[in-house]
């Protein structure tokens, strides 16, 4: 899989390349990540990629031409063009799957007070990765990259994913690990009992609780 | 405010620290980021922070030690100890307006499979960026810093944060710049117009139009 991330602050994605699951990735072939520069693509000596908004108002809106100009240098098309933006979609796990089948991603990272709004059309699909708003969409591309290569074949495994929350509809069940005593706070005594059964029909038992407690809009 | 990040990968945090939001505030002395390795509370010249969990299954879960033991290490009675966990609450900008208003946060970063379910009374809240899985609890905590930063006095313009998605219940409304005219795409004219009464009811129209289309739930 190939990932172009658009982005007018490429510097933020030094530590991210360096991850496990990411490093991994690229090492072994899975991955093929290049992260483009917006500004590389803004003619001038200033490299202007903003400017003030028609109409008034704060901030500074992403041009069309450098963002675009970025965009036509690296879309083929086999491409999927996503703009992080929070006006789009809610981002869910079921979008993760669906991205991991593709060949290629490219990621637009919106920045500041947003972009130009002629931009838009080009993508196939605006994404927003939750109900808050951030300087920009570096950590948003990350964070799709990141539940995307996941899911990717190889990247971890398989078993791992299968019980996670969201998967089966649900968030998942408690986990313990050693100590079974940790100052007086006991492991449910089912998990050491070896009794597999009884093990897979109280982890089902809670993740449903935890589902009612805590999110019952996932139930519906 | 004080934010200190618990985690098994500070390195992951070299980037988010240099980003312009969260440098500026470091040295403007709004903020005091502190990255905690929870490896540095692990006894033992292996420094293990995780097991594999009673009643089997895949991956690793994180041990009540060593973070328990970290958290005690910077808790005071004024902290509000967060955990990143895709069980949590979703996260929204009212979240962050609250928080932005705490002198003191934590924030445990999550792993993999998850985490001793002994720890989660420790904290105030479960927090969730959204409902997908990624690799740990990092890019969840920069995302919670980031846009709680964004909202603390000092950091951006004020009226910059005004207008944005979520902050009155609606998507944020188009924006333009320069050119008039890309390529045969033009600018609304009404954002030309110098009208601000035309242009403040446009945009207002606009925002209730896109937030129908994008999240009708938002109007709910």
């Amino acid at each position: 899989m190939k990932i172009s991330i658009l982005t007018i602050c490429p510097e933020q994605f030094g530590d991210f390349q360096k991850s496990p699951l990411i490093a991994r990735a690229v090492t072994a072939g899975r991955l093929e990540l290049s992260i483009i520069d917006i500004r590389d693509y803004a003619p001038g000596s200033f490299r202007r990629v903003d400017d003030s908004p028609y109409g008034g108002g704060a901030g500074m809106i992403l041009r069309c031409q450098p963002v675009l100009d970025a965009l036509h240098a690296v879309r083929t098309p086999e491409s999927r063009v996503i703009i992080l933006t929070p006006a789009g979609k809610p981002y869910t796990q079921a979008d993760a799957h669906r991205l991991s089948e593709e060949s290629h991603l490219i990621l637009i990272c919106g920045h500041y007070e947003g972009m130009d709004a002629r931009i838009y059309p080009y993508a196939d699909e605006l994404l927003s990765i939750g109900d808050y708003i951030l300087t920009g969409g570096e950590l948003p591309a990350m964070v799709i990259t990141d539940s995307v290569m996941r899911l990717v074949k190889g990247s971890i495994k398989e078993e791992s994913t299968k019980e996670e929350s969201f998967e089966q509809g649900l968030l998942e069940y408690p986990q313990y690990t050693r100590p079974a005593d940790y100052n007086g706070q006991k492991v449910p005594e089912v998990l050491l009992s070896g009794d597999h059964e009884a093990i897979r029909k109280w982890r089902q038992e809670e993740a449903l609780r935890i589902t009612k407690e805590n999110r019952p809009d996932l139930l519906d």
